[in-house]
This record gives C-alpha cells, structure tokens and sequence, in this order.
C-alpha cells in the first residue's frame, strides 16, 4: 500500500511546521542535535517503513489470529518481521535520552512518525509501543540498576514489555485488584493472581516479556491506596540483566476479539504452580517505585498510552478517510440531479453532495483528530523542556486536562470516520476484500480499552476540570481564548465570525460545568457527565480548527482551500451539536439517577 | 438462548394490543378467523422456532461463512434444518391469501413474528425473506399460470427466491442496469449479463432457485424506463410447473462479508454459455408484468424489502439491547460515586449512571424503532383491507412517505444500540465469546443494501414529501397533530408538555423543508437532504414515543414505569438533536455543492 493511503505528509507538514512550528524546539538544548531535517528524514523513514513492513500484512494478521495451543502462542511471521524492522532502524528510542542510546527526538515528532505505524497496521503496531511505554516507566521510576537490566534489551528489540492492570472482577475499578504480592525474607516478592485482557501477554516475537503487573503487597490496605508495581518477567532476569529460569508467569488464555486481532490479547496467571522460579511458588516480581505508590506509577504509563490510543484512533480514521476519497474519486456511479440524462456518462460519485458531506466530515475528524494528537505531544514536550519553569508546569496542566479529550474524542469521532469509509464505498466496504471494514473492527476497541468513554467522562468533569478551584477549565478557556483572539485580530471576516462561534461555545461549556456542579455533590452532578465529555471534545476540536485556519491565513492553493472547506464544515456543521449537549449538562436533568433499570 | 434475549414479548403484547389495538382488524373479513388467540399463538410459536432452530447457530454460521468450491455452495447445515421448520410451520405463508394456502395473517402480525427469526438469527432469516418477498411480487404481477408454476414449490420451502438489481456498475443507479433481454421468437426472452451482491443466489438448501432479474429488452430506451422483470430461475421450469434442465445462470463467486456472514452473497453471470437450456444461449428468463415496467414492478418487493430491513435493524438492536440490559444486572463493577468506600462490595453496572444512559438511549431506540415498523406494517394492512376506500388511500400514502425513515432511522439507531451494547459489555463486549459485535457487524449492512441512507434521502426530501404539492408532508403533520391532540387531551401535564415539543419539532421540520426548497432546484434544495433524513427520523420516533405515552396513560406497574423511562429520555434527550439539523436544513448552506473534492 501506498504511504499516500495511510496519512497525508503534506497534512503533517503543515501541523508541524506551519501550524505548531516544531523546529523552534532545536533552539532547546535536548533538541539541538536536531532540524527539520532531521524530522523530514525520520518522518520519510517512518512512512515508508509502515508501508512496507507493517501495512502488507494487515489482513492477514486479521485473518489468521494469534493461536495458542496449549503451550505456545504462535503469530504469523510477518509480525516479527516488522517488529524487527521498527528496532533496527532505532525507532524504540527514537524520543529517549541520549544516555540510553535514544535519539531524544521531541514527542511531537516521534507521535506523527509512529502514526504511520498505527494507520498501517495498528494491532501490529501495539507490540512496540507497549514496549516504549513501558521502558519509558522504568526510566522513569525504577533504580538505575533495575534499568540497567531491563531497558536495553526492550530497545533492542529483544524483549517486550506489557501492563497488567485489568482482573476478571477489576477492569474499571481497579480498586478491586486482588493480585498478591508477598514479601520474602531478602526483600523481593512472589505475585499470586491472574490478570485480564494483557496485550502481548505471550508470544514467541522476542527472548523474554517484562510485564510491568500492578498487585497488593500483603497487609496493604484495600482500594488503590494499597496498590504497588511489579517488574514480572516471562523469565527471571538475574543480577546482571541475563535471562535466566522460566518465571511463574503462565498463558491461562487467549481472548478473541473484533479487531485488532493481530495484538494477542491473553488471560495470564502469576503463581499458579507451573513453575517454581528458584524452587519457591509464586512468580518473581521486583517491586518498581515505591511501595503503595504503584497506581500513581503506572499512571505515568496510563496517560502515554491514553495519547497513544487517540493517535492510534486517528491513525485508523485518517487512513479509512485517504482510502475513500481515492474510491470515491475513482467510482463513477450516478448522474448530477439536476438534468439526469440516462444516455450522459456516470459522474465519479465525489461528486455527489452527499459523498462530499461523508468525505468533509471525516476529513474534518480525522485532521481535527491529528492536530489535538499532535499538540498534545508537544505540551509533553514543552512540560520538560521548555526554559521556564511556569511555562513547563502550565504546560503540564493543560496536557492533563486534554488528556480524557485525547483519548477520547477521536476514539468517538475517528471511529465514525472510518464508519463513513464503509459508506463511502457501499457494498464494496462491507465486504472484506476492501479493508475499510478492518479499520473499523480495529477501531472500535479504543472507545474500550485504557480508561472506558464513560471513565474518561468521569476523569476529565470530576476531576481535570474542576479540582484546584477550577483551574483545568481556567486554563483551557485561557488558551481558546488565546486563539479566538488571534483570529479576530487577522481582520478576517469568516475567521471572526468563527471565532465568535468559538468563543461562545466554550463560554457556554464553561457555564455549564459550573452549573452542573452547584449541587457540589457527585452523583448529582456527574450524571451527564458523558454528555459534558462529547461537548468538550467538540469545542476543543473547534478550538483546534480555528487555530489551523489562523495558521492559513489567505494562503493560496488547493491544500489551503481543503483545510477551509474541512474548518467550515466543523465550525457551522458540528460545532452546533453542542448546543443540546450543553442545554442537558447545565439544566442537570437527573434521569439516568432517577430511573430504576429493574423496570426496563 | 432464551427468547427474552431476543425481544421482549411484553413489549409486543404492548405496542400489538395496547398501542395499536390490532385485534381490531378482526373485525373485517380477510381476518375473520383470526382473534388476538390466533395472534399470540403464532407469535408464541414464532418465539419458540426463533430460539430453538435459528439462534443456536448464529455464531457458526458466522464463523463458517459459506463456501465456493467452484462447483457449489456449502452451508452449515443448520441453515438449511432452521429454513425447513420454518416452512414446515406454515410461515412462509402465514400472511398470504387463503387461496394459495396462506393463514391471511394481518401483516403487522406477521412483522412482529418475523423480527423474532430476525433477532435469532439474521442472517438465516434472509433465505426466507427473499422467498417470501419473490412469491408476493410473484402473486401481485406474474400471471395466474406463472404463479401456479413458481409459487406454490416456494411456499413449500423447497424452491427459493432473489432479488437482482445490481451490477458492478449499477449499484444505486439502477438506470445503469446493462443486462439483455434477448426476445425469441416464441415470445420467451433469453438473458445476458452479470449480477452483482444477490443475497441467497447459490446454494444447496432447496431444488430451485427463482431469480427475478431486471434487464433490458434489446431496444428499449436506456434509464429506468427501459428495464423489465424477469423470473429466471436456476433449473428451467417447465409448462406443468416441474424442475427442467439446468439453466444459464453460473455462480462467479463469493463476497467475503464483516457480517451477516451465513446470507450467501454472490456474483451470477446470466447467459455465459455454461449451460445451454434447449440447446440455445442465453438464460431462459419469462416477463414478469407489462415489458418497460420492471422497475415499477420490482418496487412492489422493493418497498416490503425496506420495511423488512427497518425491522430487521430493529431485531438485531432489540436483541442487543437485551443482552446489555441482562449484562448489566449481573455484572458487578465499581461503586456509587458518593463515598467510595474500597471494603464496600461492588455493585451491578447497572447503577452506575452512565451505563444508565446506554441502557436507556438503547431501550428509546429499539422499542421506538419496533413501534415504527409495527406501525409501517398497519399501513399496509389499512391499506389493503380498510372499509374506507380513502383510509386506504391515506394509510397507502403515509406508509410511501414513512418507508424511507422506516428502512434508515433503525439502520442508523438500531445499529447505534448494537454499538452501545459493545460498550456496555466493555472488553467482553469487544470479544466474539458475547455475541454482541456480531449483532453490530451484521447490523451495519442496513444502512448499505435496498437503497443507501443517502438515496433513502434523496427518496423522501426529493420526492415522498414534497410530490403532489407538499401532500405527503401534509399528511405526516397531520397524523403528529393528531397525536400531540390527543396528548394535550389526557390533561397530564408531562404528556402536555411532551406535545409541545413534539409538536414544535413537526412544525420546524415542515418549515425547514419548505425552505430548503424555495430555490426550487433540486441541487440547491437537496444538498442537505441527509441532514433532513435524519432530522425526519428522530421527529417520527419523538412522534411515536408520544403515542406510546398516550397509550401509556396512567397506568400502573414496572413495564409502564419503563415505558415511561423511555419516552422521557428520547423526548428530553434526543429530540432536541434536530435542533441544529434543521438550522442547516432550513439555512440552505451550500458547503457540499461549493466543495471541490480536488482540494481535499
């Protein structure tokens, strides 16, 4: 497939050049081995890495899944193949300290570099970015000896990493983590219990699989509170970082899913009695952070992945979009309603209004999508790098108000997108033989996985915008209003009016929210917190297409007429439909408290 | 399964008896033998056979998707004992006339006992639908000695029927069809062309397969105005009705589908010279109804095909809808938001309030989107068997405007509840062990096949509204009125209130769609004729929830209470979404004629 079917490079040009303007980042000390250069060149790599090692087997990793047969798990070759490929070509460490031999590229870049991995192949893609996540965690919170054994071979590419959070009783609540961790007399542990929904869970891709497995250290106290995080590998690591005996760690299972079935997903069970590392029962687990700390430690890895699964859910969106508007090019099928002449030739159906309608919208999602995605990365970047200390902690704020939005809006809104390449292409996108059903059997996981829609809900108006006195909701409207003032400033006639349709919007969401909070108890005021979720995200996406159309100004040029009719399209077609969301969040209407679901 | 996870049986006896009051229709001489007796036993039985012959192999046929060896097609053999009891039950024809052997069931009787084979499993209960439609088509246009040739054996279940429209290059422009019709000189045709997407158009599971073909008789004007039917069956059937030699009709191939799987789909070549039936060339095809009205002629099964589309989305919604209801009853997850106490057990998800609100939304879309068909299949009966010649002419014309909502607004919110089950049964709901992404995956071929969304908008704001000066427009107002009048009558004061936005909606989509076609020109005024379609929609089913409500009244009891739930929740939460749709309707905006797809 080609790279032209997976993202637009002139898309990301513009976000990251002419929109976020990422090369000023070199003038930063971590970054000054770098240029555009630099990026274009990691970029181009990247683009055609994805097409040629991970997009070629997409179906086929779909169509024949992972199997287990009782005491290995068995994945197409292809897998190994561009897993390896994504290694050697440094891509692991691409974005980590020079210390570690990474190549300290700014997150922003790194995140559009591996969208062209996710939107080739997103489950394949999955194994390296567990991987990076979780080397990312212990660099971030192990002891220099434990990264010492651990994190150079998950760079290389030889093993693997996972997070095990999830059990069958505990996947949204994780209070309810029952895995036992017990002390033994030298100080390291023996994990007792079994975890859910692991992905790459098993396999025989790499030599060992670090699986970083939050559990409750005996005596600890009940809810998340008494949670700690476990390095627990397929096989023990010994002092000096070799492999050594097969750890108590056993393949209860594997799970078989809708999509993304390439990313083996596995029931796992610690301590079980398979195997007796050392000679004693229990899996050998090395506590990582400190002790009860673990949810807070793991959250580290939790939010990268919850930026992850937002780039992920555009990547399959972007690429669903890019394939139906060549299909929709190329099918000729109908006729212009006005003047229907049988005998006249069919036109190509993008020239139907309602073709354009399905093609605009999901374009508006889809670049809409990548630009939060990719300015969410680059607040990581400016919460570490940037030289003053308040722009780096304001930075940091903001990202952890998004954060919900990110994983959550293109989740929703890309998943569409690749609903309406189904449409698009009629009959032939439910078939199999077109691919487009994939993206959406690949995508529906993300509404699923790292934190449920109805989680995120909870996260970003329980919690990200109201907690230290509302300041999460302070500052977003501080940076919307930043832009809606840009706008009004270029003397743009439509950029004023869209300004003034975004400005309205997020001072309606802003009262809302507050409304929605005046009975200050909970259950009361998050009872439509899903509902305040979906209008978040619009007006953010709002926020984010009016800054792109600043960033256009009266450039001239087929590329720039595109990005207008996509803002317009979002600005007076979606934008609107918060206007209800907003009516119910702020009238605080207690229905879903009231009903009684024994008499549905 | 049980048949209370296929659709709710209290439900039926609600919106049969109570709502629509259906054993009124006894009263006239058609159904004279029947009684509401009658009625609930054939929807008992039906219940029964759904459970017992076509649910248990739902996932197996999906699983083990039919196959082409090049000579034949191989199917589970439970589709074909599934098929067989049906036929064997008698109900094939349970709503035809007695006089070809049928039980003169009223056909929202007959709707409502189908939706159970429906839920059970869709993808069986295709064969029979296309056999059942084929036979009515049959018994409304072919001649009396025709029918006694095709009809009888497929009442039988021993001869099955098709439907074929499509080419490759005609999909939803029909006008495009390119088969031949070759008249002899003994004024039998001989056909010649390629069929594409014929649900049921080979298999093994009878003797016979009676294909209704549109083609072009060699000189008839190109479009529309140039197709006829043809009945060209698999054998040749001779003069006394018996199964003769093999005719030209050969299977090309397969299409590999994202779901409703066990419906074999295929590609058929008429005339290609593989068989040559009496020594000639050419598939023996016989005009079914006048030459130059095929199209007028195939709309007769076309029409009952969108409805029984509209139902079948219903039925795959229902059933997923049940089993998230049942799901979250027994699924202990989390705690009440106030005083979250970890020691605390958890409770069902049920009571959290955002499962709540799927719940809910789910219940307001399948028991509002079965309200709708039952009601779209009373039409029919008025319109058939009302005493009033002008009742039968207005229920004749509602049912013509309602059909384009009754085939989308299910295909779209049905399919919405399917995706929402998914999300309710989070990660399991995500694996193939739960059923429920099957429901979505077959569910989302509504919305494709017997006319797109975007053409069922084309139908209903091009032509169903708005011919005849506006007349069916004025009919839809009039029946909402009638309703919102005798809501405002009960003197319940949430009812009243329920009528005003209902009756406001109504008003606004009757002014938003006079203004959309103040132009008069058809590109200008359906530019946003999906966004109409979809405003229509939610106003029906608004409209149909109050009448739920009316019948509702003040009774007592957990179903009411439900009931009431319900409406509540579609009339404060969803019916304000059309808001923003008709804003853009009745503003006209140009954005998808402006748009140049180049620039995209």
């Amino acid at each position: 497939m080609s790279p032209d079917l997976l993202l637009a490079r002139r898309d990301l040009a513009f976000l990251l050049h002419e929109w976020l303007e990422v090369t000023a980042l070199c003038s930063r000390e971590r970054y000054a081995e770098h240029s555009r250069d630099t990026f274009d060149a990691v970029l181009d790599l990247s683009a055609e890495l994805a097409a040629e090692h991970f997009a070629p087997h997409n179906a086929l990793s779909d169509a024949q899944e992972p199997q287990f047969d009782g005491e290995s798990v068995t994945i197409v070759p292809e897998v190994g193949a561009a897993v390896r490929a994504f290694a050697e070509a440094g891509l692991l460490s691409a974005a980590m300290d020079e210390a570690v031999g990474g190549g300290q590229l700014p997150h922003v870049v790194q995140q559009a570099c591996f969208a062209w991995f996710q939107a080739a192949n997103v489950a394949t893609s999955g194994y390296p970015m567990l991987t990076m996540a979780n080397a990312n965690l212990l660099l971030a919170h192990a002891t220099p000896e434990q990264v010492a054994r651990f994190v150079p071979p998950m760079l290389d590419g030889r093993w693997f990493g996972t997070m095990c959070l999830s059990e069958p009783q505990a996947g949204s609540s994780l209070a309810d983590v029952a895995t036992r961790a017990v002390r033994q007399p030298d100080g390291s542990f023996r994990l007792f219990g079994n975890k859910m929904w692991i992905s790459g869970g098993d396999h025989e891709l790499g030599e060992n699989i670090v699986h970083l497995v939050l559990a409750r250290v005996e005596g600890a106290p009940p809810g998340v509170k008494g949670l700690s995080l476990f390095a627990t590998p397929k096989y023990v690591v010994d002092a000096a970082g070799g492999r050594g005996e097969r750890n108590d760690v056993t393949l209860a299972g594997l799970n078989h899913k809708m999509g993304f079935r390439g990313t083996v997903n596995t029931v796992l069970n610690f301590g079980e009695g398979r195997h007796l590392p050392g000679g004693a029962p229990g899996a050998v687990g090395e506590l990582v952070g400190e002790e009860g700390r673990g949810l807070a430690v793991m959250f580290h890895m939790m939010n990268e992945a919850r930026i992850g699964v937002g780039a992920g859910a555009v990547a399959l969106g972007y690429t669903g979009y890019l394939r139906a508007l060549s299909y929709a090019r190329e099918r000729a099928q109908g006729r212009p309603l006005a003047g229907k002449d049988p005998a006249a030739p069919q036109v190509p159906i993008a020239e139907h209004a309602d073709v354009r309608r399905m093609l605009l919208a999901s374009k508006s999602y889809v670049e809409g999508g990548l630009a939060l995605v990719l300015r969410a990365a680059l607040l990581l970047d400016e919460q570490h790098t940037h030289p003053s200390p308040e722009a780096r902690a304001r930075a940091g704020a903001l990202l952890d108000v998004l954060t919900p939005i990110v994983k959550s809006w293109p989740s929703q809104w890309c998943l569409a997108a690749n609903d309406l390449a189904i449409q698009v292409h009629g009959g032939y996108g439910y078939t199999r033989e077109y691919g487009v059903e994939q993206l959406y059997r690949d995508n529906r996981l993300n509404p699923i996985h790292e934190g449920t829609h109805g989680i995120q809900a909870l996260d970003l108006l329980g919690r990200k915008l109201v907690q230290a006195r509302g300041s999460g909701l302070q500052l977003l409207l501080e940076a919307v209003r930043e832009t809606v003032e840009r706008a009004r400033g270029t003397g743009d006639a439509a950029l004023a009016s869209y300004a003034d349709r975004v400005a309205a919007a997020a001072d309606r969401f802003a009262a809302a929210v507050a409304a929605a909070w005046e009975s200050g108890d909970p259950r009361t005021s998050l009872v439509n917190a899903t509902t305040g979720l979906e209008a978040a995200g619009h007006v953010v996406i709002a926020w984010t297409w009016l800054d792109q159309l600043v960033a256009v100004g009266d450039r001239e040029g087929a590329f720039y007429d595109g990005k207008r009719a996509a803002g317009r399209y979002f600005l007076t077609h979606e934008l609107p439909k918060v206007g209800p969301m907003l009516d119910l969040l702020a009238g605080g209407d207690q229905l879903f408290n009231e009903v009684d679901p024994a008499t549905f």
